[in-house]
């Protein structure tokens, strides 16, 4: 989940791929959201991990529970971005010597929340002494083969669509990060959005299992930087007409001036999903998925732009890794 | 791996677990050795997690190509013992921010060759900024949930072998922590054993595929933690009467006055298998499995007793929780 390097995160994980053998005829590159494998009749094995580091993961005002539960339903939303069920979750712990009995009974209880609110089990995992607090989330499910919806394979001329409205989480994160005002309601809201996330598990999974999309990412770095990888890996590039703002967030926004697309397009650690499809196949897509929105299309180009009435502006190809590092 | 709290790892792990929601009908039990999950067609995905903290996991002297790898090979281990393949590795790293990228290439290929030493494959991961080094590695197969050889299934009068000899890396240990000087052959053994540790993989596969075994653990935590957890969970006791001692460490002992089965029993970091089976099929197993010796018998008091000649000791349930903490 954190970004922050001498090297960078991509440099690190370039080298490390570039170093392990390949598994032969990989249903699944590097780099996808997940991790896969066969394991015969046309099934895979869905693999993810996801590793929260207490002292850049866990924001100001954010409990135990809050922190560890999250960490369950991030690396819940990269298996649903993907159409897969999660079944089982582990998980191995990095415990600083100094916690109470009352802290890792709030970890263990929001492991267990993260995994059961998604019709998934904690089935087992690893605790260890370490200086930071580590909560490192392994998630397994298993699909068809052929339902699994890839991050590269957006088409020219698709719907990009999201599954909600941004910005809430980001203005949590100011709220209680910066001890910025807002609003008794907005706030509460805001800091629910990003205290206690869920993950789009139904969504991904009506919309893969109808074979309606054509590529799909969640957007836990950010809408901007789902909206660059997908467009990397599927060499396409995006033209957004429509702002996915929260209304409220939107309003806050204007009242003091402060520019709300950057909470939209920059924000992270929220997880909708961001997908594509054929434009004719969206409203069938609509009728599966309510809350689903259109925001834009594929392009031949492959640059992400912001088209607002008459102007238009460049999206910039940046998410966590940008905002707190190098 | 590490095993220092000022809870002590056990009730830590009493308390998460307690907290977690049972999978229904779950294959295996929390706290054997691995985990599983039923996938159909009487089969089982069966996972490892397993986390090296560098601070506590890490002895002097070794490598951090060679600190990855055995991050590998201890995952491995865990599913050997139960009879189960690897196919797929997926890793979680913490890299503190001073990592040159030598050391990165370093860890990146030590996961690559403890994967591929054991025809398994690194598939994915996540990297992060972390204080501690942290290699986090989650081991997946796939068996026959018939084939699966568990930990508490011991029967009264059963044979108790090991799959090697046992001491090498606990006088390693010495050699490398301490600075106990040692026959250069024996040295570079040892140091060996403990910076380059191998799997029984073979052995396990072979064993659990075959059915001779009614219950097997592999022996991380030292030769007498590994009878301790089979004898706890079985309701077996074990007496001993042959101490799988390495000739050389016994030797290298005997001469300076210390004792050898200190060496057997309390090492801890070695990967032998440690099974039980019918008296009646040993010969069997043996010749699967040339490497096997019988050690002693499975006993209806379940206590863990080392008989030499008339003499008769307890066997201490400790490894390395007991050795360094809390």
């Amino acid at each position: 989940m954190s970004r922050r390097y001498g090297l960078g995160e991509r440099r690190i994980i370039e080298i490390i791929t570039n170093l392990q053998k390949k598994m032969p005829n990989s249903p699944l590159p590097f780099g996808d959201d997940v991790s896969a494998t066969r394991i015969g009749g046309g099934r895979l094995a869905v693999l993810k991990c996801d590793m929260l580091v207490g002292m850049t993961d866990i924001p100001k005002g954010m409990s135990l529970r809050q922190a560890s539960r999250k960490a369950v339903v991030a690396s819940i939303s990269d298996l649903a971005s993907k159409g897969v069920k999660p079944t089982a979750i582990m998980t191995s712990l990095g415990l600083p010597r100094n916690l109470s009995e009352n802290n890792i009974r709030q970890i263990a209880s929001g492991l267990n929340s993260g995994a059961t609110e998604y019709g998934a089990y904690v089935i087992g995992g690893d605790t260890n002494e370490s200086s930071d607090l580590i909560i490192d989330v392994f998630a397994f499910g298993v699909c068809m083969e052929k339902d699994l919806v890839r991050r590269g394979t957006a088409e020219i001329g698709d719907v990009v669509a999201v599954t909600g409205d941004f910005g809430l989480t980001a203005l949590g994160l100011k709220i209680t990060q910066k001890n910025l005002d807002a609003p008794g309601k907005l706030r509460n809201e805001a800091t629910r959005a990003l205290f206690m996330p869920k993950a789009r598990l139904m969504e991904g999974l009506a919309l893969a299992r109808s074979h309606l999309i054509t590529s799909s990412i969640d957007s836990s770095d950010g809408l901007a930087w789902s909206l660059y990888e997908l467009s990397r890996s599927g060499k396409v590039g995006f033209t957004i007409d429509t702002v996915p703002i929260h209304q409220g967030v939107k309003e806050f926004a204007l009242k003091r001036g402060l520019d709300y697309s950057e909470f939209a397009f920059y924000g992270g650690e929220e997880y909708e999903l961001v997908v594509t499809m054929n434009r004719e196949l969206y409203n069938k897509a609509k009728r599966k998925v309510p809350s689903l929105k259109p925001i834009g299309r594929a392009t031949r180009n492959q640059r992400l732009i912001l088209r607002s009435g008459n102007r238009i502006r460049k999206i910039e190809p940046r998410g966590y890794e940008h905002l707190i590092g190098p």
